[in-house]
C-alpha cells in the first residue's frame, strides 16, 4: 500500500525531487547471488539520460549511480546480491532553480502543478519537484537490476509513432533503433522524424510519440490471476510512467474491431507439448497468464505542455494568466520514455517470475 | 500481495469458479454506518445478468446475491455496515456440465485454456473455471458497494464502438443507454448494431467492442503518486477485467498525435481558486492525482473466441486438433463489461477516497 | 493492507460475525496440485468446537465446513487444489441472541464493547460480532489446507499453564494431550487443572493460561529480515488471536536474565554443513530466520471477562451500570486457543515457505 | 510484502549494511505539511548512538542523518512535509573491518551468521552486514518523524529489568530516565545496574534486558481487526528489533495467572460518554483497538552471544570450532533497544492514525 513503492516480492520504491539533494530507489527482494557490475546499471542509465541529442533536454546531469547496500563486491568490482535491499542513489547537480521560478506561482496547464497543489496543500515546484520525469532514472537503474533476475528474457523498447508519423511495419529492424536518436526502428520514419522534430522544436512546440516493448523468451505461466494478471500489472507499470495516458497489450484497442475469428491466435504443435502460435494477437497474455510467446505491450505519450506558445492558466489565488514555457525542454519526451518502458517490462517480469515460483514451486 | 484481491484500503477478495457451488466476494475496509438494502446489490448484479437479450447468452443465472457479514440488518431490511469484512456470495445455478467436456481435452484458441495448464498443471476446465466471466459478478455486487462510499460522484457506462460501428459522439445521450441491449448512447448506432449483432450471432462469429466510463463529480486529489496513480490503478482494473486488451485515459492513444498546444487543457478561474478546464484531454488525471473533471476511461474487448467456426489447436497431449464452440454464447462479450467497468471504477475511485483520507485528513 | 487479512503470498481473509448469517474464510495463493478431503478441514474444526466438554462453552454449533471454490473434486471426494482462491464458508446455527441483549446497552470490562463503538459508531453486540472468538474458526480451517504446503512439518500445541498451575515439563508427555480435555502434556497437572477449573466454573469466575506451539522439522532459512522476521510474524499471528497479551519465542521474556554464555545456543558439526544445536533457547530463530530447531512459540491468553461476578462499567450513554455475565461462558477460553495456535503457525510457515521460495527459488 | 518494509499507509523501508557505504530509509505516506528540523531527526540518533558511556560498544558513528527528498526547505532551516517519500540516509563511517575478519569463516552462536547463509547462500559478514542493530538507526530517524503525525501522544521508552535486577515500579520516575545510562527509571535500580553491569563488561560477558514502552494520550479507535490490531502490529513491531524474544501488553505473560475478576479493568464514568478506566490490564488494547489508556508495551532483549568466553560453534565447511569475540561489545544490547522500542511504537501508532482515518473518517 506503499504510494512509492511499485511491485510485490521484487519491489522497487523510490523518492526524491527534481532539484532536491538526491533521488534515489531501494530494490527490496532481490534473489541472492546475482552479479553484475556498477557499470551495467550506469550504461542503463546512460541510455535514457538527456542533452545526448538536440532532441531532448540540454539539462546536464551526469546521472552517477551509487550503489549503497544489498551486495558485496569483490576487488575486481563484481557485485554479488545477498538478498538484502539494494540501496540506490544519484546526486541532482544540475538544479538551475532560476529557471522555474514562474512555476511557484501559476499552474502550467497539462502539469501536475494544479493537482499536486491541491492534494497536498503544498508543492516542490522547482522542475516539477516529485512530478518530473527524472523520478523514471530510478526506474531504469532498478530496470537494470530486475534484468538480472530474468536473464533469459530479451526487453527490447522501440518508438513506433511521433505525432503524425507512425513506422511502417515492414520495414521494422530492431538494430535500426540504436542508430537514431528516437530509437526507431524504422530508418526510413526515422529520417522524417528528424526534420519533423527538428521543427517542432524550433517552434517551441511538443508532440506526442507512442511506444512498443516487446519481452522475448518469457517463461509461459507467468500471471497471477485474477487481480494480479501479468497483462494488467503492465498496464499499472506502463501507466505510471509521466504523459502516458494509454496503454495497449497486442492488438490492443484494435482488438475490438477484429471478428473472433481473426483475433484468436491459432495454435499447432510445438515442443514439449506446448503450442506454437500462429499469431500474436495476444500480446503473449491469455487470461492473465503469459503463453510464451513474445509479451508485447505499447503506451501512448502525450506531448509535453512545457510549450513557447502561452497557454490559459490561473495562479495560485485563482486568477487568470497566461503561461508559457521558457528554456530548455524535450519538444518529444516520449523519445526518453523507451528505456523507462523497457525498465517497467524488466520489474513486472522480474516480480512476477518471483511470484510464480512462490506458489508454484 | 493477494492473487485474488484488488484494492488497498478499501478492498476487493474473490474467489469461485464457473460451475462450483458458489462465487463469492469479501469486502474489506468498507466505512461504517453507511445504509443500503440488499436490493441494491441486486439491482447492480441485474444489469449484468446474461440471458437478458438475444445478444447475450443465455446461460440462466438467477444471480440471487447472500449479504452474509459485515452489516447490522434493521427490521425494515435496512443495512448498515460495521466496518468489518462484508461476505457476499452467490449460489451457481445453472451448472450444465456436459457442455463443456470437449474443453477438458483440448484448448480453445484466444482462451485461458493452455495457460491455465501450463502455469497450474491443473485446470477447472468447466466453464473456463475462474476465468470464466463469471467472475466479474463478484466486482459487480462489491462495486455497489463502493458506490455507497462515493455517493456525490456519478458513474456511467457506455458501449462506443461494437466491431466496425462507433458511435458518432456528438448524439450521445446519456438516457439512450438504458433503451437499448447494448449500453449505446447513441440511437442510431445502436439500431445499427442491432442488425449486425444479430447477423454475427447467427454465424455463430462475435466481435469486439470499446467501453468508455465516466466518473462525474469526482473530488480533486484523489490518487497517489508515484506508483499508486489513479490512472494507473485505472489501467489496473480495466485491464483485469476478462478480454480486454487496451485501456485509454481522456485522450488516450491518440494523445500521441497531438501538439502540446493541442493536447493540453486550457484553464479559466472556476470556484474557490480551483481552475474551469476548457477541455479534459486529460480524462480527469494529470500527475496521477484527479483533477476534478470527469475521470473517462475507456477500454476495449476483444471479441470471444468461442465461436462456431473450427479453429486450429492442439489437445492436452500436444497432438493438432480442431475446436469450434457449439452452444450459447455471447456475441458480443463486450456488452456486459459496461456495468463491470462501472464497478472497478467504483472501486479504485472508494479506495483512492479512502487513502487520500488517510494520508491527508 | 486489508484489515481482516494475514499473511502475504499464502494469504487469509476472513468475515463474519459471531451471530450473522456465517462465518467464512478465503484462502489465497495455495500451491495447485495438493490432495485434501473435507473430512481433513472438518477434523481440525472439531478439534476447536466448543461444547465437547463442561469446561467450554455449551454453544452447539456443529461447525461444518463447506468447500465453495479453488478445487477439483474426484469421484470419490478427494479434492485437488487449483491454485486459485478457496472459499470456505461456515453456517451460523447456535443463533440464540437473546442470551446477549443487555450487552446492546452497556460496555463489558476486558471485552471489546467499547473500543468497537468508539471505532466505528456502531456495533454487533450479538455475541460479540466480529470480535467473539467464533472467528478463530476460519483460522482453523484455513490452517488445515496451510498445513498441506508444509507436509514434513509436524505442528502441535499443548496448554503449559492454567491460571496458576504450571505444568512440570521434566514430565512433558505429547500422547497425554489428547487424553484430557485441557489439552495438557503433563498428566499430573492435566488432573490438578480438572479439579481446579471445576471450582472456578461453579463459582463463574474465568482463569487465564499459556500456550505453547512447537513446529519441528521447519526447514532452515524461513523467514525474511528485517520486517518479515518470521518471530515477528509469529507474534504478529499470535498476539492476533483472541484474548492473547504475551508472546514469547524460546526462551521469551526470561531471556532477559541470562548471561550470554547462558543463552546463546552452541553448535556442534551436524549432517551436510548444518550444526547441532546443543541447546534451544532461540526457539528456532536468528535473526529472523528459522534455524532448523524447533520452532517454540508461547503465548498467554487472559482469562475471559464473561464472569458471573458484578464489575462496574458504564452503559452506551456513559452511566455508570454493573455487569455480569450470565449464561455460558467458557471457564477458560485458552483451552480452545490451543488448535488455533496451530493454525496460525501453519499460516506463518506456509507463506514463509512460499515467500522463501519466491526469492531464493 | 516488501521483506524491508514496515507499516501500511505510514510506511517505512529500509537498506543498508553494517560495514557498507551507507543506511538508510524511505519514509512513504507521510502527511504533508508538517514542521521539523533536520537537528530534531539528528536528537533522535544521538539518544540512540553507541559510545556514549562505557556501557555501550565504543564503535564511534557520527550517525549525521541526511535528509535527501520529500521536504521544503525554508531559509531558517525548518522543513515541511511536502507528502511525497522522504529519503533519508547515514553514512557509514567507522568501518574497521579487520575487527571482524573471523567471522567470515565460522557461526557466532546466538548470531544470524548460520541462519544468512544458509538462506542466501551468501554473507556480509562484516559487522553481522544487515543483521547488524545498526539498521536500528534507520528506525529511529523514521520515528522521529512518526512522532510529527501523532504530536500529542507522548511516548517514552525505559529498561524496568537488566539481567536479574528488576526495578521496583513503587520508585519509577520519568524524570530519572535521563539521569543514568540505561534510561532506568528507578534511581536505586540504576545505581545498583552501575556496580552490577561494570562486572559483566570486564569478564567480557553480557546480560539481557526488559524494556517497556508507554505511550500517552493515544487516541481511542486504533487497530483494524482482526489482523491489523494495534497489538499484534505492536507485537511484530517490537519482535522485529534484533535480540527480542518476547513481546507483552499490558499485563503480559502474567495475565495466565489473572482471574476474570482481576483481570477486566473496571470501568467508571469519564467525560463525553468515554470511560474512566480503573486499571490497565489491557495496556491499552481491547479486541485489538485502542481504549484511550496508555499503550503499554514490555519486550525482553536477549545478552549478545558476542562474549569473551569461547563458545562451541561451526565453521562455514561444518567443522567444529570454538568462537569468542575480541574487542569492542556491548554488555547489555538492551540498553540501546529504549530510543529504537519508542520508535517503533511511533511508527505504529502514526500508521493506524492514518488507517484508521482513511476508514472511518
Amino acid at each position: 500500500m506503499s504510494h512509492n513503492s511499485f511491485g510485490h516480492l521484487f519491489r522497487l520504491t523510490t523518492f526524491g525531487e527534481s532539484h532536491g539533494p538526491a533521488i534515489g530507489a531501494v530494490v527490496d527482494g532481490c534473489p541472492p547471488r546475482l552479479t553484475f557490475r556498477r557499470e551495467d546499471v550506469q550504461a542503463a542509465l546512460d541510455r535514457r539520460r538527456p542533452g545526448q541529442s538536440r532532441f531532448t533536454t540540454q539539462r546536464k546531469e551526469p546521472d552517477e549511480v551509487e550503489i549503497l547496500s544489498g551486495v558485496i563486491e569483490a576487488e575486481d568490482g563484481t557485485l554479488t546480491t545477498t538478498g538484502t535491499s539494494i540501496g540506490l542513489m544519484i546526486r541532482n547537480v544540475d538544479q538551475r532553480s532560476k529557471d522555474y521560478s514562474n512555476i511557484a506561482q501559476s499552474y502550467r496547464p497539462g502539469h501536475a502543478d494544479f493537482t499536486y497543489d491541491a492534494k497536498y496543500g503544498v508543492r516542490d515546484h522547482r522542475g516539477g519537484g516529485r512530478s518530473s520525469a527524472r523520478e523514471t532514472a530510478c526506474r531504469v537503474a532498478a530496470g537494470a537490476i530486475a534484468q538480472l533476475v530474468i536473464p533469459q528474457v530479451r526487453i527490447r523498447g522501440a518508438l513506433v509513432a511521433m505525432g503524425q508519423i507512425e513506422i511502417d511495419r515492414s520495414r521494422w529492424d530492431w538494430e535500426e533503433v540504436g542508430q537514431n536518436p528516437f530509437f526507431c526502428p524504422d530508418r526510413i520514419a526515422a529520417a522524417e522524424m528528424e526534420g519533423y522534430l527538428g521543427g517542432v522544436r524550433k517552434s517551441g512546440s511538443s508532440v506526442g510519440a507512442v511506444i512498443e516493448v516487446v519481452a522475448e523468451n518469457v517463461p509461459v505461466g507467468l500471471g497471477a490471476p485474477i487481480y494480479g494478471k501479468l497483462d494488467a500489472d503492465l498496464a499499472s507499470a506502463m501507466m505510471s510512467i509521466n504523459a502516458v495516458k494509454g496503454v495497449e497489450i497486442g492488438a490492443g484497442m484494435a482488438a475490438a474491431r477484429l471478428t473472433g475469428e481473426e483475433n484468436a491466435d491459432e495454435m499447432r504443435a510445438g515442443n514439449e507439448r506446448a503450442p506454437r502460435f500462429l499469431s500474436n494477437n495476444a500480446g503473449g497474455v491469455l487470461g492473465g497468464i503469459s503463453t510464451g510467446q513474445p509479451v508485447v505491450v505499447r503506451f501512448a505519450v502525450k506531448p509535453t505542455s512545457s510549450i513557447l506558445t502561452p497557454r490559459k492558466s490561473i495562479d495560485t489565488e485563482g486568477a487568470e494568466v497566461d503561461v508559457s514555457t521558457k528554456g530548455r525542454h524535450d519538444p518529444c519526451v516520449g523519445i526518453r520514455a523507451v528505456p523507462v518502458g523497457e525498465a517497467m517490462m524488466a520489474l513486472v517480469l522480474a516480480d512476477h517470475v518471483l511470484r510464480h515460483r512462490g506458489q508454484n514451486g
